[in-house]
């Protein structure tokens, strides 16, 4: 097992990396404040792992319940936080109750928001079993649901007290849903990372293989990437916003999709190659640049080009990111491969070919 | 006009008390981060000082939209919040905007969950326009919304930039809403502050008939107490849940009757004399003691008995406070006028024979 701690002072917590860690309730125990804990999860992970979870902390004299909420970002919405709420306040729950999010990143941003505004905050502990959760949404303390305008509008900057990221839960998730968490994990190597990029290169496949050490490796060095960046900027006002590369372009994407259709790490794979051919008009990327960053995605089985929006509508959608200040867009683009910057000075023109080049 | 700050090491905010603070919007703009400004208010209050503050924000270069709420804690629900969600998406807010609650304490804990969550936090600044909101509720961060099976469920602590608190503003409000507001300020001297305590006893009337100076003193002085203990601790771990002398028994009596059957203060009143004949059957207290605290809330109008919801009913809404621990439900008793105390080892009999006591 690989421990690696994010360091933000009194809300310092540690991340645990490993196989079969779900059973091992000595790892949760130690981090609660009282023997009472409630579990959120979802009707595809609650059936593989919710026993095994829950069965371990009851063995410690901890009592559980357990809420299962529909599967998917299409229910990251009120009604569907709103069943967390029913369950906490049917149940009794205190505010020393701990809450665990047994899932991937909609189960993590439900119940940390869940978390952060029961009774103005409980304990929250994250489980996340998806490779994209385990080296990003688990990490940094970002919760939030969606609104009919916008993704992830409504939330909170929360921090979990134990993150477990149990590799052997990757064994059932789906080739798609692995690639997608591949995709952020590439995009640590994008922005600051180059020796990780050069590993990435030489290793994807035995990610895609799910080798259990290759998988530990990356998903400790992203984690450490991004506890890097969080420890300097819990809030995200400067250097924090870097680990939104493609995201921008990736809302867009998932927003003029309705949520759902697209994965969120393939919006960013997208979005990537956007902000890239970006760069490269504004001279910071060469065309072997683009193509070696296209060539790993690809590898992954990610797409490289987002849906025919048309571009009036990607830029629509642009302006409701929350990275827009005073009117204008900033945008997280490349000076080269390892090295983001945040930009808003982008010329309109350079932004909409920059769609338009990357438009299926 | 006064001026206290509340110290919170980096959310440190100043409170400014005085009359026809409304239209001296060169008190606000130092506090916006951009210049633009979203005034949530209600039907009420909106009418009567909107204009006012809007067009004192318009001429100094600030751009203002409104957003107006039905009135009443009936309202304190996520619909209603939503309503602002949407007028922040649908106006295309950035994060940079800042959120300006105008009204009492329903106002501003939604206008204040609304700023902590809308992209997981913008700025906000209270401007309260009732007594209670003055002394209490824009004091200390905290900000929420009721839920079915209980008040205050879900919410955030988020500190203001900026408290604005207009004495004019009261010389509209109506008797009973006055009297709810005095309620909270006598719960400061009953806590904390014995020699506050006596003034009140001698200025009551001076209060209740408006006087500017004796409003300004008895507002500083009670934002002053509740600062300090406030800036002690900030998310109510230890000396803040003080504040919250006959809250548990209060909320019992709002939860019971419906939300908004009783004012929030006249149900601490009734509360704090269940708290007082808690305190007697502990000996802390004597006969006498507990006639001068009913003869204040007597002279103020205020109820000193709660309804008839009988006993068991009582008990079963206070299980679902947020003081409860283990199981154990702690209570803010007195030791004596002038010193509260949290106590969790109330004999159940002496609980139920307290509200016995003091219910109509």
């Amino acid at each position: 097992m690989r421990t690696l701690t994010v360091a933000l002072g009194p809300r310092a917590y540690p991340i645990h990396i490993g196989p079969n860690l779900l059973g091992q309730a000595e790892l949760i125990v130690p981090h609660l404040k009282t023997r009472r804990v409630v579990i959120v999860t979802n009707d595809v992970v609650g059936p593989l792992y919710l026993a095994q979870l829950q069965s371990g902390l009851e063995a410690h004299g901890v009592a559980v319940t357990s809420v299962v909420l529909p599967d998917g970002e299409a229910h990251k919405d009120w009604p569907t936080l709103n069943l967390i709420f029913d369950a906490l306040l049917g149940t009794r729950c205190e505010r020393s109750t701990t809450l665990v999010a047994l899932g991937g990143g909609v189960v993590g941003d439900m119940g940390g928001f869940a978390a952060a505004s029961y009774q103005r905050g409980m304990p929250f502990i994250q489980v996340p079993t998806t490779l994209l959760a385990q080296v990003d949404s688990s990490v940094g303390g970002k919760t939030a649901i969606n609104h009919r305008l916008g993704k992830n509008m409504i939330g909170a900057f929360y921090q979990p007290r134990l993150v477990l990221a149990d590799t052997s839960t990757l064994n059932t998730l789906a080739p798609r849903e692995l690639a997608a968490g591949v995709a952020e994990v590439i995009k640590y190597g994008l922005i600051r990372d180059h020796e990780f990029l050069h590993w990435l290169e030489a290793n994807l496949e035995r990610l895609l293989a799910r080798e259990p050490e290759a998988l530990a490796f990356a998903i400790e060095r992203s984690c450490r990437n991004k506890a890097e960046v969080v420890a300097a900027d819990e809030t995200e006002q400067g250097e924090r916003a870097l680990l939104n590369l493609g995201h921008t372009f990736g809302h867009a994407i998932e927003t003029g999709m309705g949520y759902g259709q697209w994965l969120h790490g393939e919006a960013v794979a997208a979005g990537t190659m956007m902000a890239a051919e970006l760069s490269r008009r504004l001279g910071w990327l060469d065309d072997g640049d683009v193509a070696r960053i296209e060539a790993l995605f690809v590898r992954a089985g990610l797409p490289v080009t987002g849906p025919a929006l048309g571009v009036e509508r990607y830029l629509e959608l642009m302006a409701h990111d929350k990275k827009v200040e005073a009117g204008r867009l900033r945008l997280v683009l490349l000076r080269k491969p390892g090295q983001a910057v945040l930009w808003g000075d982008a010329p309109a023109a350079d932004i909409a070919a920059a769609i338009e080049a990357r438009c299926a």
